[in-house]
């Protein structure tokens, strides 16, 4: 892209959480400017009305979803539930858009499993092979190309990059991988649901879906991928009493012949050495996840109870930066050769 | 004891968490008395006067720990931190007082043990064999004529609760345990911290201790006791931004020819049919922290994610009450032939 | 009543957040035993499968509300939105049944200011007249013989006990009064609004209706009432990202010749002497919403900033206690000559 | 200051809320460069070993206070208790530094004023009276050739911008003043406090220094200064379960003769309309802390209840940014000509 030039941005579904975040992120990104914000139930509405927290950021104002008009943009997000962007998708590709969608609709490549967990078939399975799963340590050349990136969701990009280079070495089993997980509220969105109230969800802690729940496919599938080979998780989300904020604890069982805990912990530092976003720190840390509230940034922690053959990372990440917008926008960098972190200095809010 | 009589009660320490939990308790128990409460820091202070929810419930003043005035009681308890009960036991127990400990000094049989994670000599390890491990859902015959009770632990005892009609059966692997807990921040008591104020640990979530905690020992050896041979666990305590709870997801290997879940699911019912203070919740639910506040309740309920070899047991309890003062009343209950649930009648608040 | 004789009671609407604390307290009650409960949404639910802090201590289920059952009881709790307890008050009243109602209908005596502050006509202004306005601190003669109670609001209750030996001395201008109020998230009851979400209220904070709030008209009313004449306040209630407590900070002119502030101490302290669930602080103190929580209490202080012509007073209450459920606990022994905290004794949560 | 040059920055004190909070915006500051941070208590760490947040954003050590060194700085930032910066004030002052005061030190002008609420004697009278007020909305002239300027406090700031154009017309009486202001934890500062504990603060609100606060010498001399003759006003502070944000309710009694809302609010929009960081919002608003956390805005809003002459004005801060380190950055880039929101672009964190 010439430098100097802006992109034309449009965000379906702005109304949410990762579209707000999206906004906060967006208004001060040297190199993109929003055109569009679209919202099915609020158009009309400024968006600074809904959100007084842009106040003085943004005139727009949420207009009803319209594929001519996204058509005009160079990239467009999507910031809705799942089973959204599947619909619009192959009128904006006919249109030549380039896509940054953070719903799950299209992070699987399976459309088979992804009915099978979402409880519909996909309305948009041809276009599953072409859409490149955006998680940008792993794939960031296929992502440089893409007209489509699926945006790796937030627990799966937590458990993924906790994983990732023990997975890679081939130094834990990748048939026992437990990772226990917990989110703040805000990953619930912002649906009106009694659950999350904050006379509910508030001073209380509890684990949900630990049958089964829809986000270990898309982790199993990325694990897999990284390991080169199958992968088994059990995967337990909690849901801990605050707003932001993802912290995955990840037990894994090392092999036979593991390399010490020193030589894993160098092999995760050189792994990430020129990530922008990865921070690996020094053996014995425990990250918090208040350590990356508001910036789009991963830091994990090693450890090795009595020195023996469980091996636990520990990662955290901010739900809605690197979990969703901030890997959207680091998402939208990469595909126009811009500086990854243009629009991502952001440094967390402490305390 | 003979009906009607009431119980003259002593506690050493009462200006900590669980000492105003026990004041809280106590004050509504229908057979004990409290006498004495010390304090070296505070004593001539009046209770009502630390604990202002106490006032118009208590005309109790802190004293000096004074072992004269103690050996009057019927009862002690001892709500202090480690290095303080070992000290004054071998006095109280001369007097013929009985004890009830909240504090780790007596909870581990082997005093090296003890001394390797508390990093000094144990000192007074001639009572260790004497003492009682007060988990009476295991121990309740043995503390009914014990002179010292050990209470055990918050953590340990939401994981041994949650673990233990599987280890009692033999159904799961003793040697690849996971207990990932968490707890509230009342856990940390009330020393002045940086790490513990409300700006520090509020909105926040963190492991602690990863590379081994001292309630390690502990659960080790409760968890041998009642899988009648050696164990091996994992245990990870994280902080939650909260002020009560603790929740323990555990993870078991299911050993083969393991029983169904639903078989495994009778078994906890009636393993725990007798037990006034453990619930076993229906297959499929989530215990919240807030189920049990102010509460000497154990909830538990049971998972087996797609069906497979691992099962996930959900633990939770308050950790001032059924992980401290309320199961120190509950030994009190025991030892002396009360009511087990005498003053433990508290319904849990909600919201 | 006759000495061990047994009250029964029904509650209607019993699936909000003053229903399950009427529920809490009631199952530790010694002369109540609750009998039906109706929920028109979740009906044929049982009590401790909404409520699972209930499990182990009721085995009621949820009923169609049916003033036939209604009527077999002897005291039914309204625990409803606005609107409800006005149309079914007529058959109840003429069944016998007496009834303590937690909503806001028959608070006001004045059935056109309902109107104009709820928007739509009052459905049963006959009863207006008789019933008795729930502060037992001041009407509590009245309350003895009422059939139908109207327990004090959340808010009025704290203000009202806060200004009440000021303004029955005459010692403020009653025209001046100003009335800042601050209450957790319970008071909004436990309908999905999206404001009320932990991610939304949480780690904020707000005033609301600060121009014009429906409990004002209560407080006026009520205010009068002690005054004897004619008051104007000002009220502000604000949004704590919490979950229980209120907290009043009260603005008083002095008038000429008012006493000092140890005698309008001394004051409070003779006028609530022989109050159960009014403590007066000593002078200088900061009453904490936590030092109620879960108690029937309300706790007060004084303050003369620079011994000037302003007076502070602060008052806290829980406001699902003293400014509603135990309220009404409250009322009902009174109203059946009961003792007057009996299922009251709950000891405040701390910390 | 020329284009494209960069100041260079020393900050003493740096460990505490209000350091970690100049470094979170300093970094991100296109004209800064931070040379030196001192601390006496923690010389020799990294910053960023004691902030992880500022992991990857600085190598910055802290080292011990040292004038010499930060003679070589063009400005230098006291983010230190009282009592600090008066000490090193008048060796700084010789060296030609110039100095943005964050502390208590130099914000009363009158000596004895300032013995009296800090209890010793002030230990550089002599450079009161060239101290700015660092409030930019009030003294923004005088403000850029100071030397030394002392930032307005926290609920000074949101209590003064809150009344100002009412003060300024004359539309409110001066003399009955009630300012009932509220603050997240932070604003109490990082020190082991029992009392700001987690566990204590949380979940629970209360006011503190209700018979006077050290703040109110500063709100009434700036809004004095404000209202051109004497001002009393009354003031009481409370403490908010959250970590960050200040909510002012301000209460004024409109005169004879003031001007309806309507006029009063544009007023308010007519005296903020130049003001980057002053937000008035419509009529009928209610400002919440979270539409300003981690920014350095203050947003305001009326209203009039009943119409009647009680005027209310409701104000909210980021008691950590405009309430303390966003304005000294503001008044820094007031004093060096920079543009007065360099630095200060932050987007308020929702949710």
């Amino acid at each position: 892209m010439a430098t100097g030039s802006v992109l034309k941005v449009g965000v379906v579904g702005g109304t949410g959480y990762t579209g707000v975040e999206l906004l906060r992120l967006l208004v001060n990104h040297p190199q993109a400017e929003l055109e569009v914000i679209t919202s099915r139930g609020d158009a009309g509405t400024a968006v600074a009305d809904m959100f007084p927290s842009l106040r003085g950021r943004t005139d727009l104002v949420f207009s009803e979803p319209d594929v001519a008009r996204l058509a005009q943009c160079d990239v467009v997000f999507f910031a809705t539930p799942h089973n959204v962007a599947m619909r619009m998708m192959p009128e904006l590709m006919e249109a030549g858009v380039r896509v940054v969608d953070l719903s799950a609709d299209f992070r699987l490549r399976d459309h088979e499993l992804w009915s099978e967990w979402y409880g519909e078939p996909h309305a948009c399975p041809e276009l599953l092979a072409e859409a490149v799963y955006g998680l940008p340590e792993v794939n960031r050349e296929k992502m440089r190309d893409a007209r489509l990136v699926a945006c790796a969701g937030c627990y799966p990009t937590s458990i993924q990059l906790g994983y990732l280079p023990l997975l890679e070495n081939g130094w834990i089993k990748p048939d026992q991988l437990i990772a226990n997980s917990a989110s703040g509220a805000s990953g619930a969105g912002k649906g009106a649901k009694v659950a999350m109230l904050l006379a509910e969800a508030g001073e209380s802690y509890k684990a949900y879906g630990a049958s089964g729940h829809r986000h270990l496919p898309e982790i199993e599938q990325g694990l897999a991928d990284i390991a080169g080979g199958p992968v088994k998780a059990t995967f337990v989300p909690h849901l801990i009493p605050m707003i932001r904020g993802i912290h995955s604890t990840l037990y894994g069982q090392l092999v036979e012949g593991a390399p010490s805990l020193e030589e894993v912990q160098a092999a995760y530092e050189a792994r990430y050495a020129n990530e922008p976003f990865v921070d690996v720190m020094p053996l014995g840390s425990h990250p918090e996840t208040r350590f990356v509230k508001g910036a789009n940034t991963c830091r994990i922690a090693l450890h090795q109870p009595r020195g023996e053959n469980v091996i636990v990372v520990l990662s955290v990440i901010d739900n809605l930066v690197k979990g969703a917008s901030g890997q959207a926008v680091q998402a939208m960098n990469i595909m126009f050769g811009l500086n990854e972190d243009a629009g991502l200095s952001v440094v967390p809010l402490a305390p």
